[in-house]
């Protein structure tokens, strides 16, 4: 389970507007609630989805318990309120992209439908889950792409990751296409390869790097890989490892690797990659680690720098500069009736209605741009652009998929969550249907989001009202 | 507890070491390590310590559940190694500075003494908590510290927090200086005030806004924040508010407040006063959010802005551009002897033995600067810069404080952990002990940290010792 307690994990406000509901009467009105983000992440180009399985999972779950009642009852919430919440379930619906699905700026990825109040109520959890696992995700997917799929690069980042973040942080980088991870207690939990190097508190704690070598050779003949940067990485690190590489050949065994963690990464990993060729030891591997991300290992890559292995952390499980996805979840429609919000800022003006999303493909099943639509929609003729009427495209004659299905049906689970190797297969074979200039990290192409003609009378007549 | 599992919370890596240690015998030698950082976050000129709770309340629990050890025998982990585990404890000692503490890189903020078998495992865990909850305390001093002591600051972050590092966030930002959260999980657990507004959503629930501000207030009459920028912040929610504010004061009410969600909110907040002024409402507070931080909110205090409350979400709960404070675990000594790992950075090179930290004061009770030194010296003469000795101050006749404690003493707790509250006085404390030059925002000064001249020598002779 996500957390221990749901229905607590919340803002304060979600639950004083559910007991004002609960008091006018208001609960039990319909309401729908759509999941969008406003800004890709890294300036990038695009943002891979996950974190379903928890939202799922803990919407499921989600019921106050005794000291949840007790804490609000010492809060002052009405009596009426929370002999109501004693009993409190989720019994809406939940239409969502999959896991592992690639997504843009505006549309409503996840489509919740219920009660005012049980829709209101489960924000907070929601966001939180979605925001950051999508976040991480996506990073992941741009680290692992700069990489290529000819490399292996695996998560370290667990020192640093926030906290407890860190759990569902390596879930989501493996989503994003990672190979595996240091991380011991979500291997264990989401199936995921473990696996990782040593330290150099492990080099230190003998009387020299050498006699360190061979005791971790004795114990993992096979699987070892050695940290050669503790004292002098050419004068002394390679050199023993590579002696020591030597002995193990006598006994039929073979080190897998050696590891730099320090000065310039390119310039060693060459010398390094010579020092081992000229010894034979042609099938030793290098792993490289020290504050990497997807720019730092392009730059690697033009280099040539040969690196079999990149061990990211801090930039992974963080997102680095650009720490949150910007998700938000807003009410589009109460009693039926769509609805919006205006606010001071035009971005900030959202699309009512319930809706759904096509994906458009080209000819050779390449993403060619998505369409915003109202749910009773069937087809389109042609796709707006949000802001610009005037920017329009037909998309009469072209394939599409519908990217919303439901997950829970009147507080039903009715999909089978994939486990996660599942979900990584399929953000693979949607990420090569996306083209390339969406995936460059400079200036990346913006990927078409339009809305249907009926969306956009829909939402400039609620406009044209509310400024009249 | 901090998290179900701690044994596995942890980098693989730390059990194939420990494996190594314990079949070859030398799990049992003692050894030292220290908890430090290199780079203050932010830019900034200090850190606020924070998360010694949850890693003491961690370290406690510490033992191999049965889950973990079937884990570890699936991985092919070592019978006899697996057979230790499951009796395992932490038996060691832990010296550690208060939370709430100002604490500057490179100082030993934690050490950690026992078996080098024990001292390793708990480094992931150690920093996973340390790092981020200290980072966010140090976030949450500087916003605060911006905003003044008038005015209150409250975490709204739950929503853009790294999933479940939400929970942590919200103490560490109490420890740094906030003084409220929306957070009703860490609330309840952290004993922490709680509280909130409203959505967007709740205002759309109705069919028009004077009519959801009503309701609203009738059933938190006393105790209400209206959010005004729905649809026209000037035209429409301020005018709603004083209306409703002042069908209040007919029934012995008083509105709390409004809360300015978007546009410009040093003009928002000027125009907003005076129609409350004009209305006779002064008492009603003005709250802003949307993507506040210390430099924004500085910003808005010198336009004058009259804003009572910010309200303060992503960039504090995530440290924004600076996601990660960048602490390490360095093993410092084994079996009795000092220890050190050049590496290929310079300023990776680290301090070796078992050390303590002085506080020397000016005669204001101010801090004059730190100094590093062998646990076994008593009294320093003078301290040196760390790596230019010839840059050297006296500290023969001045004040000083040392800042570890004890905390674990042969693995039993021997620290009363104090609650939030206390830790939060003592931040203040010593937060007011700290002169302003350290505390500005564009290059701060740079806070004094040397070292005794026993320590530099110890490092260079074993730096010499290296080299030969």
């Amino acid at each position: 389970m996500y957390i221990d307690h749901p229905a607590s994990f919340t803002d304060y406000y979600e639950l004083t507007m559910a007991q004002g509901y609960y008091l006018s009467g208001m609960h039990q009105h319909t309401a729908t609630f759509d999941y969008f983000f406003r800004k890709v992440p890294f300036d990038g180009g695009y943002v891979i989805f996950a974190g379903l399985k928890e939202l799922i999972e803990t919407i499921k779950h989600f019921r106050f318990s005794e000291e949840e009642i007790e804490y609000l009852v010492k809060e002052g919430f009405s009596d009426e309120f929370i002999h109501y919440l004693k009993t409190f379930q989720f019994t809406g619906n939940i239409y969502s992209v999959k896991e592992g699905e690639i997504v843009f700026p505006g549309e409503p990825i996840v489509r919740v439908e219920g009660s005012l109040l049980e829709t209101q109520l489960i924000e907070t959890l929601l966001l939180n889950i979605l925001n950051f696992q999508s976040l991480i995700a996506t990073k992941a997917c741009r680290i692992k792409f700069a990489a290529g799929e000819n490399s292996e690069v695996l998560d370290f980042g667990l020192r640093r990751a926030q906290g407890l973040a860190g759990i569902h942080a390596t879930r989501a980088a493996m989503i994003g296409g990672l190979d595996g991870t240091s991380n011991v207690y979500s291997a264990q939990r989401f199936s995921i390869p473990a696996g990782g190097t040593m330290a150099h508190s492990w080099i230190q704690a003998f009387d020299s790097e050498l006699e360190s070598f061979r005791t971790y050779c004795k114990y993992f003949p096979n699987s070892a890989h050695l940290l050669v940067d503790t004292y002098d990485t050419l004068e002394s690190g390679l050199p023993n490892a590579i002696k020591v590489a030597k002995e193990l050949e006598e006994k039929g065994c073979k080190l897998k690797g050696i590891r730099l963690d320090s000065g310039d990464l390119a310039y060693f990993s060459k010398q390094a990659r010579a020092m081992l060729d000229n010894a034979g030891l042609e099938y030793v591997k290098i792993a490289a680690s020290n504050q990497l991300d997807e720019r730092v290992i392009a730059s690697l890559r033009n280099q040539n720098a040969p690196i079999d292995i990149f061990g990211v952390g801090t930039r992974l499980v963080t997102g680095d500069k650009s720490p949150a996805l910007d998700g938000v979840y807003k009410l589009s429609s109460v009693k039926g009736k769509p609805t919006l919000k205006v606010s001071e800022n035009i971005e900030k003006i959202t699309l009512p209605g319930n809706k759904k999303i096509y994906r458009y493909l080209n000819n050779d099943g390449t993403f060619w741009g998505d369409a915003i639509l109202m749910d009773e929609e069937k087809f389109l003729e042609r796709m707006h652009h949000p802001t610009f009427p005037a920017k329009k495209s037909s998309v009469n004659d072209m394939k599409f998929e519908e990217l919303l299905e439901p997950v829970i049906k009147n507080g039903e689970v009715v999909f089978e969550m994939p486990p996660v190797d599942e979900i990584v297969k399929y953000k693979k074979k949607r990420f090569n249907q996306l083209n390339p200039e969406y995936k460059r990290f400079d200036n990346p192409h913006i990927y078409k989001v339009g809305i249907s003609i009926r969306l956009m009378e829909t939402r400039d007549n609620l406009l044209t009202l509310l400024k009249s």
